[in-house]
């Protein structure tokens, strides 16, 4: 099921600024039991990417509603919306007075996710880099090609890749956050250059303060990954994914990462 | 009038990469005399673009078949030429083989293009900086929120906003690339890290070279252009633009760069 502006559609006229520019955001959203499951903080996230981009967010009960529609189509997927600042004359210039364009697309889950959540995946370290600009870190904005160019880099072989931006520090995957275990304590890397603020990273973050465990955002080299005690990924609709093998190098899964899935499965009925 | 793939149309549909991802490239092309100008340089652009990003180009002849029917309909217009990757299934992994999607969108020419042409134009020092890539550096791609953002600091007091990058070295216009004038040498800012590698300004080069002047491509900080003995702009739709006042500082126009625009001019029938 997709709605654009609320009615049933598949197109989206071609002066859209999200086309013409990437002039937007998005939130991919699990669908669970015919919810759209974490809605106040997609909404907030995408709220935050608004301001940012400068212009009004659309109203939020309006979203919820359609949210609600793709949800009741599709009660066990996954929910991807969109949010560009709509249709415009030629020129990066934007209007005065945007009409933002929502967009919401509904579709099955991917398969393998809970597999890879038992088993551990494999991931690579990719030649694409980020770039960095704080005016653009953070948010999930509609400008992905280096996200693209670098799940170009493999085909099967790996589950994730990891991106490092133009100094060497390592920043996400091309689709999740990254956390790794040492000492005991949780790092992630810090997202004010550039990267996505992810939902369920908030989520771990959260959780790890309430089972009492350090969690710290700060710089980390690809040296911190491979002597880590261990590494995991996360997304929305991965949940968390051990990395059991980077590069060829075999990684333990400690204890700690089985029990943040528990807590994090446990907050998710 | 609006084409994609051929075919009249004004929409596009959801899932097409170039609107999920900004996963494509465009280009503007002058038209005169119901013909886009030049055709080959554009076309090379492009076809580079599409090598960088990993897709094939399209037909050529396909291509300028479609850019003649949009020339005859705004003989003296602008015709903006899109190509995405085309459509996909959800994420950021290319399809293997992918059927790139061509809009071709035809216009009437902007006001007041000749106007500061003779009379030079304003410019202002953004804050938006640009970030750096060399994967994406040169190519016109698709992912152009840092200009929107850079070109929504100011409404109309100014005729264009230059963009330094990370480390204040300046690039470019929003979307005009940027010459000085420096004993009787132009320079112009390397773009191996950032910025559009712009066909006017690979005209000027040229036309330079023929009339026995050096031009360079260096770094260059805002000291350089506040003491340059000339600054201009160029794209395809302007050509040349003198700056005339830079943050509010006057600045000359040097018999050179009318010597530029002249030649220019004899190019373009």
């Amino acid at each position: 099921m997709m709605l654009v502006n609320g009615r049933p559609a598949s197109v989206l006229p071609l002066n859209d600024r999200g086309l013409q520019y990437g002039d937007g955001l998005f939130e991919t959203l699990r669908i669970r039991q015919g919810h759209p499951s974490h809605w106040q903080r997609h909404l907030e996230r995408l709220r935050e990417g608004c301001r940012r981009l400068g212009f009004a967010a659309p109203d939020a009960a309006v979203l919820e509603t359609e949210a609600g529609r793709i949800a009741a189509a599709h009660p066990d997927g996954v929910l991807k919306l969109m949010v560009t600042r709509g249709p415009g004359p030629r020129g990066y210039r934007p209007p005065a007075s945007p009409s933002p364009t929502r967009i919401l697309v509904g579709s099955p889950l991917p398969d393998s996710l809970s597999v890879w959540r038992r088993d551990g995946v494999r991931a690579r370290i990719c030649r694409m880099r980020l770039s960095s600009n704080p005016a653009l870190a953070g948010i999930k904005h509609l400008n992905r090609l280096e996200q693209v160019l670098a799940r170009s880099e493999w085909e099967d072989e790996y589950q994730e890749g990891l991106m490092l931006d133009g100094e060497g520090r390592v920043v996400e995957g091309t689709m999740s956050n990254l956390f790794l275990v040492r000492d005991g304590m949780l790092l992630t890397p810090s997202l004010d250059q550039c990267g996505v603020a992810g939902i369920t990273r908030a989520r771990i973050m959260d959780i790890a303060a309430g089972m009492g465990i350090v969690c710290g955002q700060t710089g980390l080299r690809l040296d911190d990954l491979f002597r880590a005690e261990g590494l995991f990924l996360c997304n929305t609709l991965i949940g968390i994914w051990p990395v059991r093998c980077l590069e060829g190098q075999t990684l333990p899964v400690p204890d700690l990462v089985r029990r943040l899935q528990q807590q994090l499965d446990t907050q998710d009925p």
